[in-house]
């Protein structure tokens, strides 16, 4: 069994990753770490997990203990991979972020994200952005992988096939995106309560975002040059799930947009183009490590609408980390990836 | 007290209409009809109406007694209101329609998206389009009021000043609009189970939709030219709400965005501008006639971003009807919409 | 107009005060405190109130300013009103205390349960348990009222005409409640987040809590002997409601308990005892100061069931706070109660 | 592989077959009817098993190809299975029938809960009843079983140790208990819409439900003796889930509750016993064949209080009813239904 070691597990994107890996066929979790909850078992923390990890518990962090691992995933705040990544990659572990740390090629980006310097910018060399409809070959050679982040992943995976044909004004996109609560995270906040995000919708962040430099990032490679996105956020009455509503406009006559898609896609095990006309729900990828994307042009007019659904906490997160762990270590890709999505 | 009907009571407009009437001070519901449910209390069909209206019953539709009138409000689908409307009128009682038979002026455009003949083209001419924002005046002086359907409603309060300012492109404008589950009727139908809507997000109508050709006219009668609007509704589940996100570019440097809005609304009891930089909660109007509005510009770029917000059973349905009832009977307008939202 | 105000005022039940009183025709909203928040506007924490209060904002808690008032209410933690009560009471101003502070008789008890000794046992003398339906005439004459707790109006209201005529077994009493997540309060807790208590449900404190003793206090009065009750609550995923399910053993064939329930209750205008077979919804008490009651004898067996639901925020709290001001002061006990729960 | 059918797959245990079935080593599912939607793929109805089963179609149901099948499944409304289950057995085809058809021992009560007289009156006599705890050895040898239904597993998972020990009052037993929607199918109810059933609580059935005969009857048989039972189902605002709170009257000093159930559990992979003072949440279960139970003996009174939670569709359908194949065709019996709950 290939060990892999967990930094920051008590967060949504921890126990989903403890969740995926109790049914992966070559990984066993070796090691788990918490500052706040050390000592405690992970089955207490979640009770869903309980006849699974009997003997798992949260510990300190301790780099001796992670580099023994073969893989370590980091599921922290930014900067804890800073930190830690760069000992564990000495000693030979690979390394799987989360966190946005590794994210953005540009670490003077970064900091004005992130307010505040970057911590690893020597490795930014050797980091490989965890796309793998993008990046599949890099990432099986990667030592060091930034997982996407969760409106990225459902943004890049609708627009691709269209910059990459420069079918789009690349100048003039718009992502309506909608995100159920727990991409905000665990952290007991008092927007995030039921009574307050129950039965109600808003959007957030709609001036900027930190989510916007790394769609930009991946947009331009897609598209060989920058591209101007408006990117606006919804915090949406619903525990998991990212609806993209992609927007772009036609500067070419396409052939077959339907044809486009499926052709890009159709060796990817993770990304599902419905049939035309289809409008995919997020409750059909609960759960699970997919992409469904439909493609509509409404009145036949100059506007494409991209329609793209992912669940948050899998293709979105510690489903993506699980396929890139695959990938790195030559495993099938879909191990531990391919039970269907969890519906109703 | 002014003596009202109402025609078609048994769906969420028609309860609606009956809890917001229960406080108005100057109104008494005299009859109400529907004839699956003939013979039936409104109190039996909606327990939260016991220990009011507690003699009403509904009745088959009875022109006689409709007439008796001094207005008649159509909670119908479509179709009804052009059979009855042009009766009542004739002998002096005022239509008040909730359905889409009388918003369109065109009426080969409404045979176009309703599949059927319209039904009272000759009445197209004294229907008065129902946005107090807009037509005040004629209104007062209407005895036929289409109410605007509840999308329409939160796309042209957030668009008019944009348009009718003349400092968008009016070619390229984009409404991505998210509805609770209300908006669907009160009809059995499984996509509105809760096991079905619950927990998950999905657009509906990318490639069309009957709010349309509505909000098409009114946007083009703001900006003097027909315009070119992609309209693409979106699913969410909650029970009541509208939330619109409308991305427009602008065409021309504007003095400041803020202050148009606080002008062009500074006289509007039923739309709040919420201060630079809010995002408005759909919750925060749930129950109230209300449309809160926030203008964003992401980024200082020349791509604006208005969030509008309204419940959809109010302020786009039933609370906007009553508004048109106060001023059509020269009341005031306030006159039963005054109650906060309620919240959480 | 009546002067009021109210301390503590940034929680749940202290912002349904304001939606109460702001269709209040008597009441005027003097000052409202908040040691966390003061210098902001109730707008801004609240945007449900923008339009009404626009110029309140909470202040420190001042004693001068409170005691200008006619009456005070305490929509605070434990132990606040201990601590200002008397000084109100001494310069005149009436006070209705919304907390735990005086609704048990005896401070033995309340210290057991708290924690902490009673903080004011010298006025529990005067203090007036604020059930109307019970207490109706002391409370026309009373200075300080203790409004009861959300779980203990909905309970007792349904076994008061059981235990007042002695018809079931006092020693062995079950109350099985649910109740939405405002229960819980608007503090920023893991478990009462949306990503935590949606879509799931759980018992609580099933081993004992806090208004078990406030239960059962009322029902040895309604009884006239001590009481074994069995009481579990239980977190339900929804932001309002309380559905208590009532157990208890007949010891005597009674003669007809639908007319026994509404003989009890046929002046209460808060209380509604639906047709025999129903099944109350949380939902047709939104936001309405009501309990609707159902009685049940299934199989007809020894074994009653009542089904009683309330708004916990409404008839649980701030609702009945200010029935419980309406008839302190001599107003019509209707004035700002009389709309109809919002529904659906 | 073993070849299953499933008769009736459109409904909510249909699709969970599908689900689980998927991740089952040993299984194929080689045919599913239904007459509504013969000809429609199963990935067309539920898209989250697109990519699973693609060549899968709903077709009219055909007693040949089903018997030639190892074993069928029947996801039914009650009366389809009477009709078609002795044929299938006769050929020597397996049936596991999840509706009620053959629950109940006695044909007259049958008759008498559901308004017609019994089907297959001549196959009760080799019908199991599908509790693995209970019956495990008889399962391994049958030929036809009758999976319990959802609210009587959670009810004797949680009552059989003190049942089986004679420790409560067998003539005064309560189950207080909470469903998600799904327990009520998938029809188009209005009462089933999210408009409807979310933001509320209420119970249904207080008089009499059918699933009382049915607890009865496994009630009786641990305690050896006819019980007294009132069972009292709410309907919850949640998709999944149940969650039952049982009350007993301890007729006789117990020596330790929780070692009892502890013991009586040991060996069940789908029952969890959780740790003294544990309060299950329904979520904790979702999308897992598992029961999890805590014990609570309030103020160390006679009353003891049993909290159950199961997934309705897994633990009170579907996975059940694939533990019942796993035991009668000699498979590992958590093969196919060792996946952790989704949580959050």
């Amino acid at each position: 069994m290939i060990k892999v070691g967990i930094v920051g597990g008590t967060g949504y994107t921890g126990v989903e990753l403890l969740r995926l890996l109790a049914c992966h066929p070559h990984v066993a979790v070796d090691v788990i770490t918490s500052r706040s909850e050390a000592g405690t078992y992970v089955s207490e923390l979640y009770p869903n997990l309980r006849g699974h990890y009997d003997d798992l518990a949260f510990s300190e962090p301790d780099a001796e203990q992670l580099a023994s691992c073969d893989a370590v995933f980091f599921a922290t705040p930014h900067g804890v991979a800073h930190a830690l990544a760069g000992e564990l990659l000495e000693r030979g572990t690979r390394v799987i972020d989360l966190s946005a740390d590794f994210r953005l090629r540009d670490s003077d980006e970064w900091s004005h994200w992130y307010g505040e310097p970057h911590g690893a910018p020597e490795l930014l060399d050797q980091a490989v952005y965890g796309l793998p409809e993008v990046n599949r070959e890099r990432i099986r050679q990667a030592r060091l992988v930034a997982v996407p982040g969760c409106y990225p992943t459902a943004v890049q995976l609708g627009l691709l096939p269209l910059l990459e044909a420069g079918l789009i004004d690349a100048d003039r996109i718009i992502a309506d995106c909608k995100s159920g609560v727990t991409g905000a995270g665990r952290g007991a906040k008092v927007p995030s309560l039921l009574a307050e995000a129950s039965e109600s919708m808003k959007a957030y962040g709609a001036s900027g975002h930190r989510h916007l430099p790394e769609i930009r990032q991946g947009l331009a490679d897609a598209a060989g040059r920058p591209v101007g996105l408006t990117f606006v956020p919804h915090l949406t009455p619903m525990i998991r799930g990212i609806h993209a509503t992609l927007y772009g406009r036609l500067t070419t006559e396409p052939d077959d947009l339907q044809a486009l898609f499926e052709r890009r896609f159709a060796n990817e095990p993770f990304v599902d183009v419905m049939p035309p006309g289809s409008h995919p729900e997020t409750r059909s990828v609960k759960g699970a490590n997919l992409c469904r994307l439909a493609i509509h042009r409404p009145g036949d007019g100059d506007t494409v609408v991209v329609l793209s659904v992912i669940d948050n906490l899998v293709k979105g997160a510690s489903g993506q980390a699980v396929h890139n762990l695959n990938l790195m270590l030559g495993l099938d890709e879909l191990a531990g990836l391919d039970a269907p999505a969890i519906m109703p």
